[in-house]
């Protein structure tokens, strides 16, 4: 059976090898600077795994899979200028390192890269990736929109920002693997059902991120827990809090949300309290598991082996008890 | 036979049918809004009349024309971040009229959007085309960076300036043709004279907006006369002074490019009367004639009725005598 591990140091050896390019330097350096960053690479990895369910060729889905990661990293390095961010996996953002020209500009090369990377497919198969590429792509860029939208808006309802994190997230991960299944060579509703869980998962992968930022293990999650509090993040809980208040939580959210100066750890603390008493953890909790069972009944729906499954199987299960 | 007229009306029918896209509306408006400053669109307009060379159905050309005009305005709407450009075809530019993040953003779909219109491209040509797209598109970021790099450096020389200028503009404008002769069905010794006749024009082209900067007329440039040496822009014309100086004059020179006050109307008198001096002027135009020369022999060498390439000839004849 294949093993993830085996999969994603296929990938990792064609990273180290992949040039981008060379001159000029400004150009390419930032590329190999945020790809060398790391990250989980689990885009690519969800492209091999879904491939090798339908072939044991699963090599030939390793530029394609590439083309992914390099596309996601792409929208890092132009979403960190946007959101002014500083850091990016614990190291300066592309921006900061440089400036804001070079990661506009190498970002503007990967997006070209990426579609490079997709040049491998098979003749057959190219048309139908492309096309969907595009509009995958496209979408991720709404999201984005759509997010930088949200942050002058206090009335965003539930819908509206599942919506967002969709377009923004998920249609990513439903592209990675319909990928790997088009390239495996997966029939038609195969194809559909692994789009679908990827689309699914990657909701209930988004939802779990905002609820991590709140409740997560500070020594696990990487991150400072209550950086969305602190920043008035419109995640999915404060959305579902604002939403579910009564006048008094209101008045108490507002305030926390209102002030300028302020203590983090007791806004963390008096925002979280106000979440604990309208039960936002569990109902967060519930929404995870609705949008995960349902990706994962995608995978169990694929008519195929259940031993060729497995591994992308046990992965995504690993994903919905990630706790970073 | 074929009038660009008519090529430019179809264009501009199917231009004004493009949606782009739609929602969110701050991500599609300021391409629309781009796309309607209009400008010359003469790079598609190339990709038809070399289109039209070998086939009369030019018309299955048009959507891929039409990428290379988008691809052509995302590289304006980033470009004009860079170089923190207030005006655009006498319009306020997107990240002023909006702000950068959406000039990004917006971009960012335009470039996804270019591939989108190339997917019109008959299947066993589309990997070719891409393919070259990709080269095209990534070079044109290089030249853009040589360019800003340049900004910074003294010692600029002829052939890096000309290296420079050929990725930024030409590798375009040869593309665009080439482009024309692959979907039109051309010979393969046909596309590679179409690329190489864009190519050299393409640098005679750049090189003349170098010289219409200084001696353009007035009333028929549109630009402000003197704005490249009133911004001390590293033109053809600037480096081939700073190289061709001898000791009085190079000290005249610095002194008018170290001014921080300065007379606008006197500096550009002062600059361009060492252009006179030096010989600029008339080394500048035999330049420019010299790659025009190459260009449209590429041209003539394309082996085929004379009455088929007649439109694109005439045309290209009317780039080298442009006065805006």
């Amino acid at each position: 059976m294949i093993k993830p591990e085996q999969l994603l140091q296929a990938l990792q050896i064609e990273f180290e090898k992949q040039s981008y390019g060379e001159h000029p330097i400004e150009l390419y350096e930032p590329i190999r600077y945020i790809m060398s960053l790391g990250g989980k690479r689990f885009r690519p990895l969800l492209t091999l795994l879904a491939a090798s369910i339908y072939s044991d060729d699963w090599e030939n889905a390793i530029k394609p899979a590439m083309a992914v990661e390099v596309f996601h990293n792409f929208t890092l390095m132009h979403d960190d200028i946007m959101d002014q961010a500083p850091l990016r996996r614990g190291k300066p953002t592309v921006h900061e390192k440089w400036n804001a020209n070079t990661a506009i500009l190498s970002g503007d090369v990967m997006l070209i890269k990426a579609y490079d990377l997709l040049l491998d497919i098979p003749a057959e198969k190219f048309r139908r990736v492309l096309e969907r590429f595009n509009k995958t792509a496209a979408e991720v860029c709404e999201g984005q929109q759509l997010d930088m939208n949200f942050e002058t808006r206090w009335d965003v309802t539930e819908e509206e920002y599942l919506g967002m994190i969709r377009l923004k997230t998920s249609v990513l991960l439903g592209f990675a693997l319909e990928l790997g299944g088009i390239i495996g060579g997966a029939d038609e509703e195969s194809i559909q059902l692994l789009y679908s869980a990827g689309e699914n998962m990657g909701i209930g992968f988004q939802l779990k991120d905002d609820l991590l930022d709140v409740y997560g293990d500070p020594d696990k999650f990487g991150k400072q827990v209550g950086g969305d509090i602190i920043s008035n993040k419109k995640t999915f809980l404060l959305i579902e809090a604002l939403s579910k208040a009564d006048s008094n939580s209101k008045t108490e959210l507002d305030k926390w949300i209102g002030l300028e100066n302020f203590d983090k750890q007791e806004k963390v603390a008096g925002v979280t309290a106000i979440y604990e008493e309208l039960g936002i953890r569990a109902f967060t909790e519930q929404k995870i598991q609705e949008y995960f069972t349902k990706g994962l009944s995608s995978l169990h729906a694929l008519k195929i082996d259940e031993r060729r499954k497995k591994p992308l199987l046990q992965f995504a299960e690993q994903l919905v008890e990630r706790e970073k």
